[in-house]
């Protein structure tokens, strides 16, 4: 890395810390005296939450979608990154004219708890006025979704129009769907699952650990220390980034082509585009994101399983919802494979919900959620659409 | 860990690392005249390999088979490994009336180059006394299999009846089909592929990775500096553990099953059996592995690509091989999924040479060659049978 580079990426770096108390965005502050209980049966306050809206809220505040971002992801869904300067992480999805148009629908989305761009995380100051580190307890992704409530109550709407997310994004419709069932109206989850499976807790695990194990790590105690546990952020976002993927978007982007070379170096630089290309989502995520955030937001996936409160059964979650769903799968997705959204289908079947699942045919893995795939935009447009005349939503007629 | 835990640890690490240069093992020792070329254009001299061998050695030398182990298997396939005290890793396939019945074949099992059981590697002593570290020349796949040939030229052995492996193992065998097809009479290849798929690259890249990152790991000189990456080492080992298991049957074993406790603690401890699991995983693998090895060996199988030297056109690798191939995929493997070995039978069918195929059922991913699934110990027996008859060797009219 250059010295340019590198000083652009101290820079970046000390803006997105800058983030966690003063974020670049509207921020919902509530004080000691309205604390937000949590899972674990802690609570805190004071907190806050940092949002983006985008379109306006309509005069009976009957158009607002909340949008729910993954792991990694923020409020800047549709709007310019403060700290990366780089378009939003859903441009195609939300904007004028897009499937989410905001020409129509008022579109609300927060970072999560536990984030580290003005939510309430472990990078927050608090109380004490010390940085939380590891003394903020642990989240879930009900505590998550409850924030949000929140938020949206002090936004003054009582029931949503609809709730969107992929990934993490659709765990948290899901949970939204479950804990307020009567102010959801209508529910698009992508890419997600009711619950984290076995082999995902255990790409997490690799990852937690992959930070922890960096003495830069401090025991969470880096931001005071003045370190920061790059090394091991990084191996945990490359080890994250191979399963957002699938083997054949790689094979087809990568191979086994070299990276800058004409033959094998015989040595233990990257060699292969895909290393060198792995190095740098390493090495640019963790300009962007707090590590002890991962930890935090990982753990939070981890312990979501929405059944488990119903001795498995998922479809008493859902009995008597009315909440219109649109449950979304890709095929070459391995991370939440068509399974696990099949397994919230048949569980809304058997609650009676009103219930469309598409499984759309991509080679391009976790991801494509996030990516170019018309077939997604035509399904939500259409989704949204048909949500919106069978609510009576005054601009409906017009599709 | 309790303080006899670590002891024993300890204890079982300095073992290991005495393996490197005086394994308990038989050790071929090739001197300053008989130097090992390698495919970068270096050479290693002097330098040696550790075997072991089970049965005995007919007169016309015409019943050995060379079993190739994997990334980190040795040469203690069907005897108790000297630093574990765990049985070989292979003894449901090898013994005494096992599928390679020891009271017919003389079963010969060499560590690989770069490994540290006692072939030479980066953990061993160099021609200038000091530790090899990364001053070994970057090992391939047909450096490791130009050794093991120079090794059974000295126990004065033309042909080999067979060469049998799985996984990296796979890659050797068919890298003798390729190199000596003269002296390969059959060829038995499982879980494995004739190149490592940019995936594969992807998730050994992010264990070296984890190796680097641990600042025990100084540069590759840890073993000088009386220091050891554990630490990054347990990590790479706990990504690859994944790997090396399928989503349905982490699911059946682990689930979202907590480990020794009644519910969420809401902390950052293993929760989850499977976070346990992996945790031990690791942190077992570092006693008995060395951390340079584990780059050199996991760099030799990224750089493995059969039809590379042929413009990709794996049939002409193959073209006029009398060597007859036995082929044998899982279905729940995706680190080298069916469709890696069915490249391999087409290119063998091109070439019109000898090949049987078996995809075998089983839902427990890319380690079921190495556990007790009968139908591949009757593949495996029924295919050495076919080819002792065909090789008119003495015993094979018993079968």
């Amino acid at each position: 890395m250059s010295a340019t580079d590198a000083a652009e990426t101290d820079a970046q770096e000390r803006l997105r810390r800058g983030q966690a108390d003063h974020p670049a965005s509207p921020v919902m502050r509530f004080g000691p005296d309205r604390p937000l209980p949590l899972d674990s049966g802690a609570a805190i306050a004071p907190w806050q939450i940092a949002y983006q809206t985008y379109g306006r809220l309509n005069a009976d505040r009957s158009n607002a979608i909340l949008v729910c971002h993954a792991l990694t992801g923020d409020q800047h869904v549709a709007s310019d990154n403060p700290v990366t300067g780089k378009p939003g992480w859903w441009t195609m999805m939300i904007g004028p004219g897009r499937p989410i148009d905001t020409d129509r629908w008022f579109v609300i989305c927060a970072n999560v708890l536990g984030g580290c761009m003005g939510t309430t995380g472990p990078a927050s100051t608090g109380p004490d006025g010390r940085i939380y580190g590891l003394d903020l307890p642990v989240l879930t992704i009900g505590d998550m979704v409850r924030a949000q409530a929140m938020l949206v109550d002090a936004l003054g709407i009582g029931r949503l129009f609809a709730v969107v997310g992929g990934s993490m994004g659709g765990m948290q419709v899901l949970q939204w769907a479950a804990a307020y069932p009567d102010r959801v109206f209508a529910a698009v989850c992508m890419a997600s699952g009711a619950r984290h499976s076995s082999q995902n807790i255990a790409f997490h695990e690799v990852g937690r650990q992959a930070v922890m194990a960096d003495p830069d790590w401090c025991g969470g105690r880096y931001l005071d220390a003045g370190t920061s546990p790059k090394k091991g952020l990084a191996v945990a976002r490359m080890a994250a980034h191979i399963t957002y993927m699938s083997g054949q978007s790689l094979h087809a982007k990568f191979g086994r082509n070299l990276q800058d070379r004409e033959r094998l170096t015989f040595g233990f630089d990257a060699d292969f585009q895909i290393e060198s290309y792995l190095r740098h989502q390493g090495m640019t995520f963790v300009d962007r994101f707090d590590a002890n955030s991962y930890l935090y937001v990982t753990r939070a996936m981890d312990y979501f399983d929405l059944a488990a409160a119903r001795d498995g059964a998922l479809s008493k979650v859902f009995q008597g919802s009315r909440t219109r769903f649109c449950i979304v799968s890709f095929t070459s997705d391995w991370l939440f494979p068509t399974s696990e959204s099949r397994a919230v289908v048949h569980a809304l079947n058997a609650a009676g919900a009103s219930v469309s699942f598409v499984e759309i045919e991509s080679d391009r893995g976790h991801d494509s959620f996030l990516l170019d795939i018309p077939e997604q935009f035509r399904i939500v447009r259409g989704f949204l659409t048909g949500a919106a005349r069978a609510a009576g939503l005054a601009f409906a007629g017009r599709d």
